[in-house]
């Protein structure tokens, strides 16, 4: 497709500097030129796609009245900074994009000095952008920060802690609200709502006096009782009192497409003594390419498509998702058990949440990006006697870490936690990886920590969890796909701390593998691979990071000659635990080849998962070499298996 | 003290059903004789005061009000529920406030019925209440959730997440905001300068009218753009706007401490067909004890006193607090050091932070109760070239467990996390416990997580991550007094990576203790004890969890035959990460008595630290048992060694 796209424009710029010896006059035509260029090579790449799409000529814009990179622009969340990047000197790399060794799907300060602060997790760029304005004040520096945070991205507390320390920042902060009135989902909650009647009960500022309104806005505070109640009655018509409230000087709602209004304003605000500004832009998701502006959705992450027609490049058939089997099983518990619910934070479609929310509109509650509520809010409804699942993805379960802590465990509440994006996720990176959730919950007293080693293991750990009323429980499953097993006539309730050996007798054999979630495959692949080599192979599935099954541990430890634990976990998950009993209990003390396989200590950057799976050492061959390099092992050995 | 307050009318009550059998006209008498059993009754155990005697009349009328314990309850934080305490059956344990084995200082469910959902973190009442009443919504069952929480608690993110999420609970949600503008140190913030305009703007509602405007107010909702006009102008007067956007009735603000006005608005509140309902409550915190009033911080937190000066029994003399010496350490290093800066959030005092504060005050930020703001905008001023220190309690810090991740280790940038409360912490009990900060920091690539031994090793620790400049770093230290070690002349720079050898040899003996922390000095003396049975100790400060000294380890487990860490952290921390070092270099292949001291399973009640200490199981006589149960067993005593 590129080489017919025409941007004539756009390949005379490489950075922002180039843009800004662009006349005003020619900012149209480039826009259109660079939307065309992302268009196209999302389509060879797959990603985000609607939100770079909406942010186009607000880009543009900001680029061509900041003084980037000096002045930093920090997108929030940062999956709509594809056009950022084109403009930025990655315009030669944007087909790399989400590729092994090729650009980040999120900004990323390791890319560029563009971005001066990565992101992926959502509203964090006011706390950012703060850090950012304070320290160039505290050295009497230039400088501003520019924040660009999504509607959606408003409603999570962070957000708010930021706009209330705001007011110290001054002029040298600038927020800019990109209002779609659509993050992933449908917006939630009060914020949204208002939102919505400060553009519908507004009208767009005319182009000949916006300049000069905004620029006499922000020439002076108004303190006076009587300006007050003015402005108090000018907010019902052009909104703001809330942001006002919080300190900022709020101007809009402006058009995000028209650069003739983008433009002036932001120069304005870029010009002005007074601070901070809060710029509240309206933008359409998907803009200017007709497929994802009448999609549902807004293409908001797509699979790689055919840009004429828009249609995506879906894999074929395959196994059902984790996510669809999650939400399917527990829509059909519900529908014997008035007292299952679900929460999602803002990701119905992505946890599978969608699926009960079909069945049981009334128990599904998607609480908006605001994971803290979601925990303690499920924690108010188990107390009340209901059985709710909270579905979050394991990295954006950290949001609501002391929520889990202090409010659940704690007090012993049995709320359910359906860990998606568990282990390594391909694409979307270190950010998105769910990497650390066995050792943060596996150390909080009263907490069951399951994890499901395949799709049929999830139906039964789902029923598992809706049964358990004695205190908190979470079961974590990856990404995408299941291995292909068939799923169950009837779901099966686990006996609590109980693993399972799969294959060989816990009581005998040379090499025993305890693994904890999808890696199970990988073991008995190794098992085979062993047994090939005459050495008679274990394979247990302990189920439980937490509580551990001792038993078995103990009758594993005692009768085999390496022990090899592996997990989709960093350190402190069930190789820690299954080593910190066996030494407390002295199984050790006689002497034990035993190793533990897990993620290694570094963030891995985004890559195809095969190849993930690779670099972390978490495949078959992987097993087999750090078994027969255990064996190999003896006291004048050591430097070898270090090695 | 107590046998001379007269109570007559207290004594007739223990329970709100009692309570609600008074006449309205003997609630003030009533209360009057609660606010002085509460006086008398901290003077004896201490505690916290201030904020409990703010809400004497608030406890008192929503009991006298509403349905307790059907209706639940629900105190932010739990710090103000003394009165609470009394009027709900606990009376006669009220004076084992704080003690071991009595009354926590917090609201706590296991307590009370009247206690639905225990709390010590601030913020999270909101979101509890909204369970409560969501869930008796989907069951039809009657019942309101009514959460009282601070203007301070307020500035957290997770209270403006469940406001946004509120509006589905209707009339069964109430939310009485407790605006005394004083949480535990001055306000921070738009929110809180918000509060103060609105109280100070407007006047408080004459009796008679009071009731029945409330009444009118709460039985329509206003939405056509004229009323809207109408009730923006309104705002200016009585405040409410911001709540009212998002998405509550706003009743306000009314004097907490007259009866008369607070009866009757709550009863229109409960009668209420619409909501959810705030009820903004203006209140003295100290209100009624004149040696509370007068004082700065209100007598927020005290020691025991005496009711008639006012006059706390402080201990004296002893060595200086942690909080000290780190705060005095860094106001001194920023003296030659113009990057560094102190964050706290809302814990100046507690902190040390107001030492640095009162030398740079440009360069100490109190971010309010807003950890996730506080360390993100850390990871912001240290991009920007500072050397920020985020000091935080070790429980508060789960709070910003996702931005201590996302913003500050992915993107590898030098925050230094000074870490208070590690461990346990006494009378605060198990929601105040520093227990798993080792374990969640440990975890993450890029991380450097060191404890100090002593305070002489807090100065060196706090110099260290000054200088330290290639990513994150913590260091972690208890409450309370040091150890008694003289405080060293100048900062020492340690070695990232590398412990010390403190008693014995690193080559040879037949026992060593890995300390990490302030466990070293019972180290020393299980030292003692033991070499006095003969058995020659060799006592290592191993300084890192992370990195660890694996040279150090190496040596150790090479050249004793019982090796026994000691931490005081849950499991996951430092025993885990040398045993999975251990097994995997090979080191244990051969038999090694290896054991792992730490935080036992499970949240820890309130109790003199010593009792805790004991209960957790690491003193010197715990470590030389374990030394000696480790030595006696053998493959046949496994059973022995394991009970």
């Amino acid at each position: 497709m590129s080489q017919t796209l025409e941007t004539p424009l756009l390949d005379t710029v490489d950075t922002p500097d180039d843009l800004r010896r662009l006349d005003k006059s020619q900012l149209r035509q480039f826009s259109d030129e660079l939307r065309n260029e992302m268009i196209d090579a999302v389509g060879s790449t797959g990603g985000h796609l609607g939100s770079g799409l909406g942010v186009v000529e607000l880009t543009v814009a900001i680029h061509y009245v900041f003084a980037t990179p000096e002045d930093k622009l920090i997108w929030d969340v940062g999956h709509q900074a594809y056009p950022h990047k084109i403009l930025t000197g990655r315009r030669d790399r944007i087909r790399t994009l989400r590729q092994g060794g090729g650009l980040s799907g999120f900004t990323k300060r390791t890319e560029s000095e563009y971005d001066p602060f990565g992101a992926a997790h959502s509203s964090t760029s006011i706390s950012a952008g703060l850090g950012f304005a304070v320290a160039n004040k505290l050295n009497d520096r230039p400088g501003k920060a520019i924040a660009v945070i999504g509607d959606g991205a408003m409603s999570a507390g962070m957000a708010y802690e930021a706009m209330n320390n705001a007011e110290q920042a001054g002029n040298r902060l600038v927020v800019i609200l990109n209002d779609n009135d659509m993050s992933i989902a449908p917006p939630v909650g009060g914020l949204s709502a208002y939102l919505a009647r400060m553009v519908s009960s507004s009208e767009y500022l005319g182009l000949r006096s916006l300049a000069s309104k905004v620029a006499r806005k922000l020439s002076r505070r108004v303190h006076s009782s009587l300006e007050k109640a003015e402005e108090y009655t000018r907010g019902m018509v052009t909104g703001g009192t809330l942001f006002e409230e919080l300190g900022f000087y709020y101007v809009g709602p402006i058009d995000g497409h028209n650069l003739e209004h983008l433009i002036p304003v932001l120069e304005n605000v870029r010009d002005s003594e007074q601070g901070p500004v809060l710029v509240h832009v309206v933008t359409q998701k998907g803009k200017g390419y007709a497929p994802a502006e009448d999609s549902a959705d807004k293409y908001h992450g797509v699979a790689r498509f055919d840009v004429i027609t828009g249609k995506q490049k879906k894999s074929s058939g395959g196994p059902p998702n984790y996510q669809n089997v999650f939400g399917e099983t527990l829509a059909k518990l519900a529908e014997s058990d008035r007292r299952i619910c679900a929460i999602t934070a803002a990701m119905p479609g992505g946890t599978g949440v969608d699926k009960f929310a079909q069945a049981h509109p009334d128990r599904a509650f998607d609480v908006g990006i605001a994971e803290q509520h979601g925990v303690t809010f499920a924690a108010g409804l188990a107390a009340q006697g209901m059985r709710p699942f909270a579905a979050i993805y394991s990295t954006f379960l950290q949001r609501a870490y002391d929520q889990v802590v202090h409010d659940v465990a704690i007090q012993n509440l049995p709320v359910r936690f359906a860990i998606d994006r568990a282990g390594l996720v391909g694409a979307d990176g270190a950010t998105h990886a769910g990497s650390f959730d066995v050792t943060y919950l596996a150390t909080l007293p009263n907490f069951v920590v399951m994890a499901a080693a395949d799709e049929a293991e999830l139906v039964h750990m789902t029923y598992t969890a809706a049964e358990y009323d004695d205190g908190p429980i979470a079961f974590r499953y990856p990404r995408g796909a299941g291995v292909g097993v068939p799923l169950p006539q009837a779901p099966e309730k686990l006996e609590i701390g109980k693993g399972r050996v799969v294959r060989g007798k816990a009581n005998g054999g040379k090499v025993a593998i305890l693994s904890l979630g999808t890696r199970l495959h990988e073991a008995l692949k190794a098992a085979d691979q062993l047994e090939a080599k005459g050495l008679p192979t274990t394979v247990a599935d302990m189920r439980f990071a937490k509580p551990l099954d001792t038993a078995l541990v103990e009758q594993l430890t005692a009768s085999h000659e390496v022990v090899v634990t592996i997990e989709e976990a960093a350190i402190g998950g069930l190789g820690a635990h299954v080593l910190t009993f066996a030494s407390d209990a002295g199984l050790l003390d006689t002497g034990l080849k035993i190793r533990t396989m897990r993620l290694p200590d570094l963030f891995q950057d985004h890559d195809a998962p095969e190849k993930q799976y690779d670099e972390a050492g978490l495949n078959a061959p992987h097993i087999v070499d750090t078994v027969l390099k255990a064996l190999r092992h003896n006291s004048a050995g050591v430097e070898e298996a270090r090695a």
